[in-house]
């Protein structure tokens, strides 16, 4: 199994690479690519064309201001195309999230929240999990685990009363 | 194969038709529910819960207003939610996609457009091709039926002028 | 008299501190938990749905982002809940307000301003007031304080002109 | 027990109906009065300085665009003040939910859902409930209602296919 | 001739000082008062009802968050209202425009931008020169003065290359 | 003493209608003038250096969408200069508000509510009646009749209960 | 001379058609195509990419919601494109005019008002006139006559007083 | 050839010299210039009317919050005219955007992003490459050398892997 993340520059990788991280902790072999709908068009039309082929199964793309890139991805693959909204300097990230999400009928971005790169991942996952059962199960842990954490904070802070 | 749609209100269900109508053009069986965040958060739960041995692969819910339905199908249930954030009377819809969207770390929803039903849909198709084949191939004629249509309404439209 | 107050996350306790401060001037008991909607929705269902027998009398929930944390509870309780949504790092905090507040028929959460931690703590006792008269008369001595307050600003603004 | 429903002009009622409705519906006494916090200031602060006296427990104040009358009600009284913001002609709801809900610290207003009326109107139950039993069982009555509703429109749907 | 200036708390007055400053230099006598419409509405009334037999000729109000102060200073008095929309930590000034700006008819307030204080000081004292000749011709030197300097910057900003 | 009253196109005439009607009813002479600061900026800067010296004392000024008008006016004249901000097509009003109510330092623009032409009308009586003793009678018979007219429609809607 | 418009659906054309209109009274030779960003990416891609020698000198594009039609084409080619956001069933055309408006540093968008197709003729007809006098001239005509048209209106406003 | 840039005030020259520095890679002569729509409107208003007599081909206009200047200018001259919104300390740059974008019928302002200077900067060139082909060359060596950076930001990134 495999994933591919794409973003719109260098800049967003600090954003970018809390999803690498999540895909990471789940095993999940992914490429990272800089790729531009704007700057890189053909890349980006040459990479959506042959994503499927090379044997990726889904792709995490994440950009800011007028976000294209998932768009432009998912207008040229049939692969499920997740959307990172990234925050930039002005419009708090509303620019990017509706850029994102507000896809017309017949090309889906599976958009989640603005800077929201562990989700995507997760997403990401859960998409996978559908074919690979390994996954579903790590899925599972891994929301055990995280109800545990909020569970062990919440004895924590009764203890520091 | 089998996706399920959760909808918050019988209101909702214009909208959550044309997922339905686009499912069934791809052979995807469903099942459709009323079921409501809010006014039976148990039988929400119990859904969620059950979900996934009951052969479900990937859901899709459609709510307005503060649109909790999704979130909390997302909380409970390993498999990937689908939200469709649904326009009501006031705020033109921003509620409902916000309130879908942002979501915390760890429960991602992938969140369309306000209202749109078909992309929901689609990504579900999207989601289920990564595990059946066939669904990847009617995705790819899907998306060459749709080049196909733009192009003749241009040809249309040209030859009208 | 009891209160709770619940927050999504550690992280939300900068926030939440001030209404505990505000419910204990008034002498009211109360507890706080770590709870989430989507990371432990068993957890705050089971919350929601014992609270009433335990001896609580008024529910305080924070979150941010997609806030559906006080709504939950509130599927969950006859008891009253009121809402602080929490501003986070993007949006300015309108994403939380929204999904607090547009709560569907059947279901109100009584929704404060963003970061409003004092006065969801004062709408708890007003709360309480209608039955513990001992309240009523504290709020009024808060309310007459208050306004003592402003005008003593007022007064040692003229003075140092 | 009593509640007040005050609206800023008579052209609120078609919203402020539902409220009154909805305490009728759990046979809360209530009165309902035109009364605007900038064209009638002094009826309003009359009103809420003699609305605990006059035995009234909870007031709820429905009111468009730059909404003060929730605001201004709850600075002359030590009673819980639910506000309902109104949708008018422009904005969509937006100025008077903020007008309404943004409160500065010392004077809440509980506020629900743009023309949100009937929650008003649970939450005001909710409140009483606190002193009143019958109210609390009421209130668990309605939720049942409510979730049997929801339910049998499932099940109806069902049906239907 | 004289104005006064009210803020709905000490915080304001970095943002006032402006104002007060701008005054000044067109020797408009003025007071400043710290007042607030929810925590001091009395003295807010009280103050509305008796400016104008106390000499003032017009009156400039700064809030934020849900800023009632200016809507409920012009309910009480005849005299022009000025509002000045305060900037505070969340939603970045939207809330107390809207709130401030969209009064309903019958009561207006002259709305500036936010933190607009200088603006407001101007407009008061173009209110002041409907009366005062000699304001007026201040006026158009402030008007003529702003203009070269503007010229000057321009000029210098020449030099500069 | 006289007002003018401008608006950018002849289709903002309904909502400037209602400026001038009660301009009327305070005995206000007012010319009325359609005029644009984009289409015959010539003819809007010619009106606000002459204004003045055509004894105009206020001017009003209507405009949507991105709604140059008032500001253009305010800044070829030291009189003081209200906006009315008119809802088009797109946006709900809110470009209009803001093109109208932000404007920079030095030239203030009394922005009233969108579409609130009534309430331009009565601040510019309001800036007039600093001047003319007879208008500040009339605005007080203006609030005493409005405050009349909302008790007599509270005391007919108790009687219709 | 010749211009290009390109709508990404035949929906959009009773926006474009005013943009066609427009160029027509200008005498600018000028093909409408449908084509999609995301529906025929490559016709698209082939549009852009061949322009410029098929002797069209600027491009102006339309779309709705997620917008991303003008900026796919302006990455695609070195012609100045002009990009008309089209106001769709929800967010008032907000969604549109960002994904437009807010392109990344290198790939601008000429942005219009939202559905302000006329513009959009008029902006691509001051593009061209930098080049052929001939359309400078009649750009100086048409807003000689839209000056008159308003002074007429004027005119004929205050004849019928 | 040669292009003008216009500022409201010296504090937006941050932005502006970014546009001047892509100006000056182009080999692109032009003038900047400190002017104010509302502070030296009779400046502006002369600039406007001698700009294309003094050679100048295409304007771009930057100013922050009621950002009147891009259309006061586009008012008075037939040239091209390119706005940039700059964002300034409240409401993020909304403000800015909306009051040069939404320009009424007749009177276009070529609107980029945000503190866009740049591309405000390529889209001048791009207008002037209508008649100037050395543009209209750079401007396509412009593309591919932004593509060969994005190219090589992902080499150097694959690399460091």
């Amino acid at each position: 199994m495999k994933a591919a993340i794409i973003m719109g520059s260098k800049s967003d990788h600090p954003v970018v690479q809390r999803a690498e991280e999540t895909l990471r902790s789940f095993g999940v072999e992914h490429e990272t690519r800089i790729m531009s709908a704007h700057r890189t068009p053909g890349a980006a039309a040459e990479f959506a064309a042959t994503a499927e082929e090379r044997g990726i199964e889904v792709i995490i793309a994440a950009a800011g201001k007028a976000a294209h890139l998932a768009g432009v991805i998912a207008a040229g693959t049939p692969l499920p195309v997740i959307g990172i909204p990234v925050k930039s300097s002005t419009l708090d990230g509303l620019d990017s999230l509706l850029s994102m999400v507000q896809m017309p009928k017949g090309v889906p971005v599976a958009t989640v929240a603005i800077d929201g790169a562990e989700n995507a991942a997760l997403l990401a996952v859960q998409m996978l999990s559908v074919k690979y059962p390994a996954l579903r199960s790590a899925m599972k842990e891994y929301k055990a685990r995280m109800a545990e954490e909020v569970e062990a904070a919440d004895a924590e802070f009764q203890k520091g009363r």
